[in-house]
């Protein structure tokens, strides 16, 4: 019953066995072999556009090289009071783009408003140089509160961000997750929608650790090799990234792995939803439940060895449980059967 | 009637003379002239304590590098969401520090309050390497709403910072104006209420262009040297700007502009509350004054040539007046007398 | 026949086999794991002391952390020329330290000598505001040219750099090859012989991509897990870094391979050595040589599909050979077999 | 006898006048005064050209500014190794570009040769990720060593450094001292010959804290505001810093003045040259000597009062002796007598 994160399952077998698949002799480091030049056409496939590629390793690297070519050091962008790249990633993006500032709007269940938005963008005055200027906006899909933006609210965002000069950036880190549930294509949940920059998650849907930076605006792009090398975060032997993501790809393993934790998470939500004793402190979209169990509950559910974290939510505290793709239906079961006493 | 800034005005005839004065012959540079040496002894007079003084020239310039010495570049500033360093400085406190996080937490009329510094040290924790780490709180005296702290507040706030293993930086910009209203020692309302770091401002009350970045805790300052030289802020011919501050000093040239401006806008509040048509949207305790001022009261005024700022305070646009030791009654009066009709 | 890197080679039987364990069931993230703290312990034996130590994905990573951890912005960091942080990371140890300046020393095949490192230590003084601050010392063992730091050397560098306050680090992207060479312990080539900070580089030598930062004084790792954190270097699956980490070490893989990839290197250099053709420029000490191949020798190479770099030393070209772990006798044999005619 | 610097000399009369006459009633502030908009039209007329002029208060802040307009991160910038950008600014260049790099190329007396620049720029391969990007070149005029570039030296290097994708910037600490050396246009010596940005030094000329930045190719200045306000490098009372610039460009204040200091030490030159006791270690072209003083005629000199600095040049120790707009004969004279003996 480890409901902690989706990140503390393991590596999905058909991208263990890529891996191994990839070891098969020598092969041009640094980007160059030709698993890496596979992973740029089949995305452009996949995405149905041009696009520019780079794989990293970490998500909290894809968000914050990404943010870093969206916005200048002066930059403001404009993100959830409790996006990862706002809490959880220890100010790497203040970091990565050399001092802009992140600032949190209004949002409900970690979704950006437009009302929100309309109101940080008219914090910072454009052009007036004792104020941060507007640079970027960052949509998290999933977001941190398990909730799932509908398309037509990105494309809100983003026309409204546009309109103000800023750029649309999604993290992704649950990106298949979102997919999923939503059932639309790649291109409708981000380029088409105005997203100009996505960090294209895979670690925590069956990946080792293999994420891609992913540019819809490749001229967004064109200074990358170096933000990335300068960081540490240019492979070696890139091949290994590259064939984890290939995998991740290949015969939809990313979207069949996103639909089992996502059912695993319907599933207990469901189970939960029966009893009366748990309730739920955002809606269930994708893989993730927030929850307020009784606390002698929590504590059974703890004694019998279930793993999940405990937040504070809007003021009150909450229980994160994420299902992965290695989540069984049992694991879930006797958590709700504990639940019900 | 130029109630645009206190920064409008010009520099008071008495700095203006010890500028004269200190041009006479040689004098070493970068700080080892006479005159700096005895800023430093009649700082300590005055804040009867022990302490660690470097002139600059700006107040960001103060706020950034003082900022920069409190906080490593992953950690988290606790300010008010309107404070100079987060809305005014264009990123500057990020760059100093490398990175650092600005979280506004909250407060009344810029005033942080206990309770909203609680929440804001609740959200990181100390320790945990994915969260921003707590590290400085920043009190802005007289703050950007025109109110002024009284000192027990800033010893609540020192003391919880302090217990939270945050530093208390202060930004003096209208220190005197403060000092003036509260009219208790400059030790009382700094290290006594335990103010760590002190950017003491000078320019908006008199100079030309004169700061200083004060640490009450020296332990603080021992790399400032190096901070403040590779910023282009060490000056090579110092004795200019302290010479100015000297003269800001001497015989309460400081308090002495400070009460004039004080008094100025109490005039015009005095005036203004006369009128019916006026809303005071903070309180006036020092050289501000927020009001909401009928629109053809504005357009008159400012076809009179009045000159003042309007802002948005709490969702309502707001002119701000700020009187300086140049303001005349005249201007104050005549100033009452449009408003009146 | 491809002598381009030794990161051109994949990853060994034996670590790709411990990923594969590494992959059963679910693990706490972010080095909460057991195969972290085994490594821990591993590492304290093998190095006879207490350390601390923090797995990365990349040499540059590993440089650029552990850097930033010795020296502050306004650092100098004394390297020679051609040290791979100095020309080959794209600016990512300014990066990282936030501005210190690399200060390229006298060396001699990349090493860098007593005289030279003094005079570089005469140029910037310390205490003196308008200099950069002397503040660490980087060897790389083995250095970029293939030779390989004594470790008499080693100790006089770094009692030279301790007396002026310094600290040294040691790049060991080649760490293995080097102690093959000496035949010391790892002890012996660091921290006895002065070394405070050590990039511990596995990648090329048979890991798909994992290095290690390995503080010998621990005090300098405790801002580690922020600076780590906040550049994305944190991996979430950490399991899969450690646990190739602890398979290169086990029964001494990583010595072993070192000692084949030296071997490949040496048989290659007896090969040379006894054509007239081929000078070297560069002493073959591990697994690298730098040789200058006749016009006509180099084109029938590279027809025979033989792959090596080919760069400026001294003023002349020069190509670069280097054997790995996966080096053949075959190619190597192959090779001298082309140059011979 | 003070030569130790320019520095060490007060404010014109003339330009102390100037902020006098500045300092009569209310200016707007932050640049939006009539002062700073007479002198950028000002600086337009003496250069004969289109520019964008942003006035600072210290030298290393129109360095730091300028050359962070000029370079990215990860840039590489060409310099000879002594130059106040490398030496004297404790990283502040690496600071304001966010860290890129500084490489010393081959120089007699701080001139960079064509030579020596060529070597610079085939270091670093543009377009190769792994390396610092060739970005800029820095000219010193007058350099360092007291000498200056001929116009057709910036010419020549200029037009290298185009060639390669790089911008000029011209450190004109002492640009009035050059200028009068060679007896050009401001024009020829700047734009004309290919400098993109120069740092228009007035402070050691007579100013009491005033440089300019000013961009020959306006757009590089386009996000100028924000690195100056990010810097704290923005006044408030701008007038005063516009005020010196301009009273230092009337009537030809500026060359005046560096004629004086020229000639001063053309003086100091000339009497120490009839004596066979004193060596050159450098061309005395403008306002600066390097010598080599007996030991004992240097400790004779400091008995007598001298104030000088001593420093090392290509491995000996020299002093060096600056004169300034305010260095009078009798002192040149003294000083020559005591070395006569």
């Amino acid at each position: 019953m480890n409901f902690a994160s989706d990140n503390i399952a393991g590596v999905h077998p058909r991208i263990m066995e890529a891996l191994q698949s990839a070891n098969a002799g020598f092969s041009p480091s640094y980007g160059a072999d030709d698993l890496t030049a596979s992973l740029e056409a089949r995305l452009k496939d996949i995405f149905e556009t041009d696009l520019a590629v780079f794989p990293v390793a970490t998500g909290s690297a894809a968000n914050c090289l990404a943010l870093s070519a969206l916005s200048p050091p002066w930059g403001a962008i404009y993100c959830h009071d409790h996006a990862h790249i706002f809490d959880d990633e220890c100010c790497g993006p203040e970091f990565y783009t050399g001092g802009a500032k992140l600032y949190p709007v209004e949002a409900e269940h970690g979704r950006l408003t437009v009302e929100g938005l309309r109101a940080g963008l008219g914090r910072f005055k454009a052009g007036f140089d004792h104020h941060p200027q507007p640079a970027a906006i960052s949509l998290t899909q999933c977001t941190e509160w398990g909730a799932v933006y509908p398309v037509d609210r990105i494309a809100a965002l983003s026309d409204l961000a546009h309109a103000h000069g800023c750029r649309v950036h999604m993290d992704g880190a649950r990106f298949a997750n979102a997919l999923a549930s939503l059932d639309v294509s790649p291109a409708e949940m981000t380029w088409k929608a105005g997203v100009d920059a996505l960090s294209f998650g895979a670690t925590k849907n069956g990946a080792m650790a293999a994420e891609a930076v992913i540019f819809f605006d490749t001229d967004l792009a064109k200074d990358f090799i170096y933000r990335r090398k300068r960081a540490g975060h240019l492979f070696s032997k890139m091949r290994f990234l590259s064939a984890q993501l290939l995998a991740y790809l290949e015969d939809d393993l990313w979207l069949e792995n996103a639909r089992h934790a996502n059912r695993a998470a319907a599933r207990l939500h469901d189970g939960l939803a029966r009893l009366n004793s748990v309730a739920f402190a955002a809606p269930v979209e994708a893989n993730e439940l927030f929850v307020a169990l009784p606390e002698d509950t929590a504590a059974l559910l703890r004694e019998a060895g279930a793993s999940f974290h405990t937040m504070s939510k809007d003021g009150r505290d909450v229980s994160r449980l994420v299902t992965s793709f290695a989540t069984g239906d049992d694991e879930v079961d006797r958590f709700i059967g504990i639940c019900g006493g």
